[in-house]
């Protein structure tokens, strides 16, 4: 894919995303829900007409034999469904990815300890995929250059990409904020493993952040009560993945959309805005 | 060339100038002095013992036609001497190299308003050269990755690369000091075009800085009490351009460098010590 018509796909990408503000996205886990599964709530996505399903996980093998069938699966049972992907870079790897997925949700660490995951691992994804260029169509997704924050202790994240979770200092948010403005970056995207991303952390980046760039929110997101909490926060989207990780999903995502007036183009109460 | 060697060549190109703090460098422009009197200009900075020499522009065309034969006959000229570039990169063409060259001071422009010469251009770069793969042996200079930052009015600077002066506010340098930590930079190169790097500044760096990462100050250094200033204010590598931008430029050289003690090994006067 050349320079420029990966341009294009990330300028494409951008604009279908801000045009679908204040929306619910769900995110699947294609290495932990089975495919069968993952296909009912594609359905049930597109039905509720949501602007996209993430597929995400911090724990990937076998990339492409994994995510080539899963996507393929996802795409023929809910063809207007926007296909997102969401996973961290490896060393000596890149940024894994299959040209199947619509657009993929690139994230700069910049709580780090190691700099790949800052920054470094864009370049080298650019440079091991002009070495051997995709084969195919030449279609590649989108991507969208987010700071990828956490929130609340996170061993894992800590582990596998050298994270700490963001200390919500006065002065330790504004290195933040200037940085995402310094790298040019498109959106933040708040995260919480184990607990919840403060009301106020979605509040402090919207802001400072300029109006075109993106907000997600996403962590034990289990109820309508939350999104709305996040949405009135200053979430452009609220991301739930957990909420659905049960036999009985349907009732659960039923009372998420009805609670929120709808899976997008989300109402925020009144009398809750800040 | 692979990620490997080009891993190999940058850590071969910062243990040098580890080895080589409290160094006098000299910057020669290209596109202005003629190679004539740049081969005489590398003789004695050889003579001298100087670790380096920096060829170095804002302002460059037909870069591979022109520096090809410049660095062959400066190197011819003087063997010993450690040739390193250093310009902006250019939208669309990344950053001008030639492979005849040890090395390269890569910057990252944190002031710009254009992330590409903050960071996006060192993608760009990558990704052109993986696609054209230098010709001749593969040979390619170590980057050295610095945080490039220029310090009062500069009309040029700003027209071409989108830069604005630091601000020295606290909490400004304070964003830069995260910035340069969270992006794994190797060091500092402080820069005025048309006044002075503020003694303070290269203080509040230094002091700021991990032990191993490097700072160099240049702009407007023309005599030994001036380079020891900056010295003592915590530079590794004073460097000195327009100063020998003259007819009898060897007397000039002459006196920085015995009133330095020296090109390399400056030992900073005791009673300067801050």
């Amino acid at each position: 894919m050349s320079f420029d018509s990966r341009q294009i796909a990330d300028t494409q990408l951008i604009s279908y995303l801000r045009q679908r503000r204040s929306s619910l996205l769900h995110v699947i886990d294609p290495f932990k829900v089975p495919i069968e599964q993952a296909v009912e709530k594609a359905r049930a996505l597109q039905r509720y007409g949501f602007a996209a399903v993430i597929l995400a996980s911090t724990d990937w093998e076998n990339f492409e034999d994994t995510m080539n069938p899963y996507v393929d699966q996802v795409r023929a049972a809910a063809s207007e469904l926007t296909i997102l992907l969401h996973f961290p870079p490896r060393h000596g790897h890149g940024m894994p990815m299959v040209s199947n997925a619509d657009g993929l949700l690139y994230p700069f660490l910049l709580e780090s300890n190691d700099p790949y995951f800052a920054w470094k691992s864009y370049t080298e994804t650019a440079e091991l995929r002009a070495k051997q260029p995709a084969s195919g169509s030449g279609k590649q997704p989108g991507f969208l250059h987010l700071a990828a924050l956490t929130f609340g202790e996170d061993k894992r994240s800590n582990d596998v990409m050298g994270i700490d979770p963001v200390e919500m200092s006065e002065q330790h948010l504004s290195h933040l904020s200037w940085g995402i403005q310094m790298l040019g970056l498109q959106g933040v995207y708040l995260y919480s493993r184990c607990s919840a991303v403060p009301n106020e952390a979605c509040r402090y980046f919207r802001t400072r952040m300029r109006a075109d760039q993106l907000l997600f929110a996403s962590g034990g997101v289990r109820t309508a009560e939350r999104a709305l909490e996040l949405f009135t926060a200053g979430a452009d989207f609220v991301v739930f993945s957990g909420a659905l990780e049960c036999e009985r999903w349907e009732p659960v995502l039923e009372r998420l959309v009805s609670g929120c007036g709808g899976a997008t183009g989300v109402t925020i109460p009144r009398q809750k805005a800040s």
